[in-house]
């Protein structure tokens, strides 16, 4: 391999001395290797057309069969802004960006789909096919990322509507079969809202040969925990691993601030889960 | 907006007649717009470094509160492949492609590591967390075919390994937490493998302004499955509409292909989906 510069900066920026073999290299992975979530943006509005592309880029992955079991809503409206950023636990950001997205997993267009043509699809009730929409919505919605930070644009993913499916339906007036999975702000990052990349555990622990090895694990995790803890003194004056971050986040019932209850919701929105 | 020849070629590819409007252009937008899933694979070796830059590249991907709840393993071994070939369904480019994957839904590691810590983690057993799992692995895997792509390799996601995740965990020796979410092949495009992208539904009908809104649908079904007849007239000697297609896939259980036993399999593994 040629000795790249600025792969080896994202190599090890992405995986601090633990910085796995280098490998080739072009722009495009250089983007996808600079992602960082941004939680501070301008008001700036984004260019004409840039809504329309991203969702053209998410409408380019794969799905499932060719199914499309999913969609998005774009979310202008202030007061509907402001009952997703509480079902989010006051994320502000999502009142700052000048695009919030939801992805649904959507099950109801095909469903009307069987109905119009009087062929009831039966394999709607089936976690499975939530499942597939998910999915789906998450691979979408990851083409959308790309695309926005390939413009320059910062994003980033609210996983915490799901607090409340409930609520985020009510707020965009989705029908039975259709379930917001994630929302996505997109904008121009505030000045020092963009941070450092932040680094990932060793390659040794997520990637497998062959078969599941957890042989490599504890070394690696006090590792990336010392990792953690520098970037953490580094980007939020804090003193914190990530072995105490995962802890905090998911030790206890009360700290998934209600998505301990995700399955009812889902029923409730007309998702069985068989 | 300024003309660009190859933007309205790879939008008219796309959306058929129903091309969105114009936005911003670059190359990681035109190799997203290009994507197509490729089922035919020759038997060259991928280039040294490719598996670890895709997998730097789908570690960069966000994940939900940096939990990191997925894995990746490789398949090499023969026997593994025929197993997981006939699991979904036959599909012989399982066994052709140079580099086949196993993204994995991981709730293990952070399990083992509340465990070495004595602080055993209560939101482990919620549907939340496997879905948070799964939609990691989907980001994380996007991440990896866009990498892939951007090199000018080929891939195709297998859902259908989900047809039987207990027998895929055997393969792969998963311990309890870790299932199989999907596989992905990459390689290069066998000659005449690679067809046309293919067309998807109008934005009208994906993309919603405010809150959901299907009344564009029946009109967009109607032109799309136009579309969809004419792909398959020239790719597959077929004569299908996407109406047709989607009650052929979803319309019986039996279609399912035991995916209705999903929830099942996924408690057998570990995850009790509370």
């Amino acid at each position: 391999m040629i000795p790249n510069p600025a792969r080896q900066a994202a190599l090890a920026a992405r995986y601090g001395a633990a910085v796995p073999p280098a490998g080739p290299w072009n722009t495009t992975i250089a983007g996808l290797l600079d992602h960082r979530s941004v939680r501070g943006y301008r008001p700036d509005p984004l260019p004409e057309g840039v809504l329309e592309t991203l969702v053209a880029a998410a409408q380019s992955a794969a799905t499932s069969s060719n199914l499309q079991t999913w969609s998005v809503v774009t979310v202008e409206d202030p007061a509907a802004r402001a009952v997703l950023a509480e079902v989010a636990g006051d994320q502000k950001h999502i009142l700052e960006c000048p695009l919030f997205l939801v992805f649904l997993a959507d099950v109801s267009r095909n469903e009307r789909l069987g109905l119009a043509e009087g062929r009831p699809l039966e394999g709607l009730p089936y976690l499975e096919t939530f499942l597939v929409a998910a999915i789906d919505a998450a691979l979408a919605a990851q083409n959308a990322v790309v695309a926005a930070e390939s413009l320059g644009l910062a994003t980033v993913y609210i996983g915490a509507l799901r607090n409340d499916p409930v609520r985020v339906a009510e707020v965009l007036g989705l029908p039975p079969g259709v379930a917001g999975v994630f929302g996505l702000c997109v904008g121009h990052a505030k000045d020092g809202a963009e941070g450092e990349v932040k680094p990932r555990l060793p390659q040794s622990v997520v990637l497998h040969r062959g078969r599941y090895d957890a042989g490599a694990e504890a070394a690696a995790r006090a590792a990336y925990d010392a990792e953690m803890r520098a970037f953490s003194q580094r980007n939020e004056m804090a003193d914190d691993t990530w072995t105490r971050r995962v802890i905090a986040r998911i030790g206890t019932i009360r700290a998934l601030r209600g998505r301990d209850r995700l399955a009812a919701a889902l029923q409730a929105l007309g998702f069985p889960l068989n």
